[in-house]
């Protein structure tokens, strides 16, 4: 052990930090105050840096736990088996902004709006939106996604290719700047969703899209849930191109109320976004209103500022803390289930009533257009039928999606707590996914314990 | 050998064949007339038969190459070490159309048109269209895309899951029904593009979309290369969401011409197609309008029935066979690199010049929408000097791209033919495909010889 961190204080100097405030900190997710701390923690500046540190992990063979801003939220970054947690928060560098070929090389720990911002004055933007101000290598490693996947994508299509520091410390780049490429095995997309588990991620090749001319949002209250659901599938399926479409349910919009000190009708609700040229919105949002008069709701409260826009998505994200604040002091499950669109109505519907009969403050919220949805389940963790009853309505919710040919994780990945739902969705290829791993990980000291249960 | 075929025909019966001519159809491609032929051809008619045929290989420890419709373009059917070709090609049932979910699943050998045609009375198409009706497990495989990639992505963002059978017998299903998942490695995009080296796909999970409301194409012709390419950059940066933008040089709507008997101006000229809403493609229209007489393009010649609009795809489809009749009996190197747009314009203009200065026939075409082209680069085999011409020419061109951040193979892949160019661009991650490749197919018996270089 001491030979390890003399070796690493060789090559990190002060930063690398021992003290016990930081190792807590970096073991910890917002969901899992209890995550088990690593033995160090790591500041490196550069990719060589990384590359060091993993040779010299390698060498020692201790774990590695690559680190961004610590929002993830199942246990990804826990140190069950200690091990040096490896925070790229000072990566935070734009590489090169490629305004003409709508393209960005970022260091992974530049995050989602420092990048925005840095690309203000090229009329470019970068979409994915995952509600925290995440890296963008830590989106990466767990295939984030947010409020605009339904038209831009989740990460795994706009990244366009990684550079990534083997276990072994070697140095690799994967994909091109080329929009497209059948050169070999799609390495960037296996990278891509890997939770850190075969390498650290430490730059980030990614796609940009143009602002579009024109931005419309409204906010849209429905009578039941069933409607509310049943609408956004008929305007998917009428093909509008909707860049935003959220469900929040009445239980999260009395939390939204309550923490924001809005006013919002306290019904199911959805949050609309349009994007495109003047003639392409207005004809969108011609048809998302027959839908939506069609299926009962509205009206409509249209947000056509910028700042009023920024409001209405600023409500939207604080949904966590919003839920939070319903029970100060309790804990919270947060789910993301995922399934085909035709059985998301019956889901979140059963849902409700389940959550509803077990007696469970639990606001359901979600990506409905991608059929993605989450519920913040609290309980008090004192309270032991409170916290069964948290766990087997979060269990029942899996095993309903996974039986309607859904999937356990639509993107907050699998990390500790989900590792055998991973067996139930997919069975042999499991075993699959463990020898790559073990192939790309021999001495099996990449963020050791996610993903796979312990063999 | 002998218990071999014996231990094949106790699974295939007369599904199993020997015959010569089968054998030499089933390694060659359109481009590779001296492929080499498996020791037997199989024709499964399930997954099951698949499992069987690979557990009997493994036994005896001989190699398998899929085979679709034969339409791959870098000899990836081609069999140097003999073994068993799989022909998927008696594999046609759609398992699954999901309307409501807009995804369907389907057996490997079915091809696009089969597809397209059976979806014909549910508003639902699959957009993917390399040219040739080629089956959509061979698609997979190759991650093909083709000319509507610009706005609905290539197979990578469209293939949802796949049933692939492992070297040694094993049967696994990647992804799942719901538009995105978190949930462990993503397979899926670890075997499209994977070309048979470590698994044979046997069914295919797709994602399709809404007929759009409105289609519009039309066919633009510029005084020059450079005005076109620019127009096409110009059109991707106004954010107009076009679903088809092709490029066709001189040198290719000569060809046409002299092919189809049409009677189009033969200078570059592009190929455009609008989907969309009524209002969003006036919009749209609008807006490509004045980029073309900003680059003194047009005048447009628009194709607004189903009928014309399919004679003008269909042209545009024929290029290969247009040019293949430029001179008869001659052979054909079909390039296909793709680099980031802002240098597409300098190296389609330099590979015209380069071309023209060597003396060779090679009409230009592509993807430009994507940064892809191709070229036909036409030699006599029997002329040593026209022969090493074309070849030099290409590889300068694969130079040229690889410096400007590109790739060697936009969609054709790697084959044979492109196995030290994946070295050039990829470098070291070539050790880490090498070492998935070895983990997933140990017996190294899945289409070998292909992708990597032999050891």
């Amino acid at each position: 052990m001491q030979d390890w961190i003399d070796d690493l204080r060789a090559i990190l100097g002060d930063r690398l930090s021992l003290s016990s405030s930081d190792r807590d900190q970096h073991g910890r997710d917002p969901g899992h105050p209890d995550g088990a701390a690593p033995d160090a923690v790591a500041y490196p500046l550069t990719t060589g840096d990384v590359a060091a540190i993993a040779k010299c992990c390698s060498a020692h063979c201790k774990a590695m736990i690559p680190y961004g801003v610590g929002s993830s939220l199942e246990s990804q970054v826990s140190a069950p088996h200690g091990g040096l947690c490896i925070d790229l928060g000072r990566m935070t560098r734009i590489v090169a902004v490629n305004a003409a070929d709508m393209d960005v090389r970022v260091e992974a720990g530049v995050t989602r709006e420092q990048l925005n911002t840095e690309l203000r004055d090229t009329g470019l933007f970068f979409p994915i939106d995952p509600g925290a101000d995440a890296s963008l290598g830590g989106m990466a490693a767990t295939r984030a996604s947010g409020t605009n996947a339904v038209r831009y994508g989740t990460m795994r299509p706009n990244v366009m290719g990684l550079t990534v520091v083997t276990p072994s410390g070697e140095v690799i780049r994967t994909g091109s700047r080329a929009r497209k490429s059948s050169a070999g095995y799609d390495l960037t997309a296996l990278y891509v969703g890997s939770e850190g588990t075969i390498g650290i991620i430490t730059e980030v090749l990614l796609r940009l899209h143009p602002i579009p001319e024109r931005i419309a949002a409204a906010v849209v209250p429905f009578p039941a849930l069933g409607p509310a659901v049943d609408c956004v599938i008929q305007i998917l399926q009428l093909a509008v191109p909707m860049a935003r479409m959220e469900l929040l349910d009445e239980v999260q919009m009395r939390a939204i109320n309550a923490y924001s000190h809005s006013d919002h009708a306290e019904t199911p609700t959805l949050f609309l976004e349009f994007h495109g040229g003047p003639a392409s919105v207005d004809e969108q949002i011609e048809t998302a209103k027959m839908a939506v008069e069609q299926n009962g709701g509205g009206p409509f409260t249209w947000a056509d500022r910028t700042e009023d826009r920024k409001r209405l998505w600023k409500a939207r994200h604080d949904a966590y803390w919003a839920a939070m604040a319903l029970r100060p002091g309790a804990r919270m499950i947060t789910t993301d289930v995922c399934v085909p669109i035709s059985r998301l109505t019956e889901l979140i519907v059963q849902t409700r009533a389940d959550f509803d009969e077990r007696g469970l403050t639990a606001p359901i919220l979600g990506h409905v257009g991608d059929g993605n949805f989450h519920a913040f389940i609290l309980f008090d963790p004192e309270d032991v039928a409170e916290t069964a009853a948290a766990h087997a309505a979060n269990n029942a919710l899996l095993e309903r999606a996974l039986d309607m040919g859904g999937t356990s994780t639509g993107e907050h990945g699998i990390g500790i707590g989900k590792r055998t739902h991973l067996l139930s969705e997919h069975g042999d290829a499991v075993e699959l996914m463990r020898a790559l791993k073990n192939s790309l990980d021999p001495l099996k000291i990449m963020n050791p314990g996610k993903i796979f249960l312990e063999e």
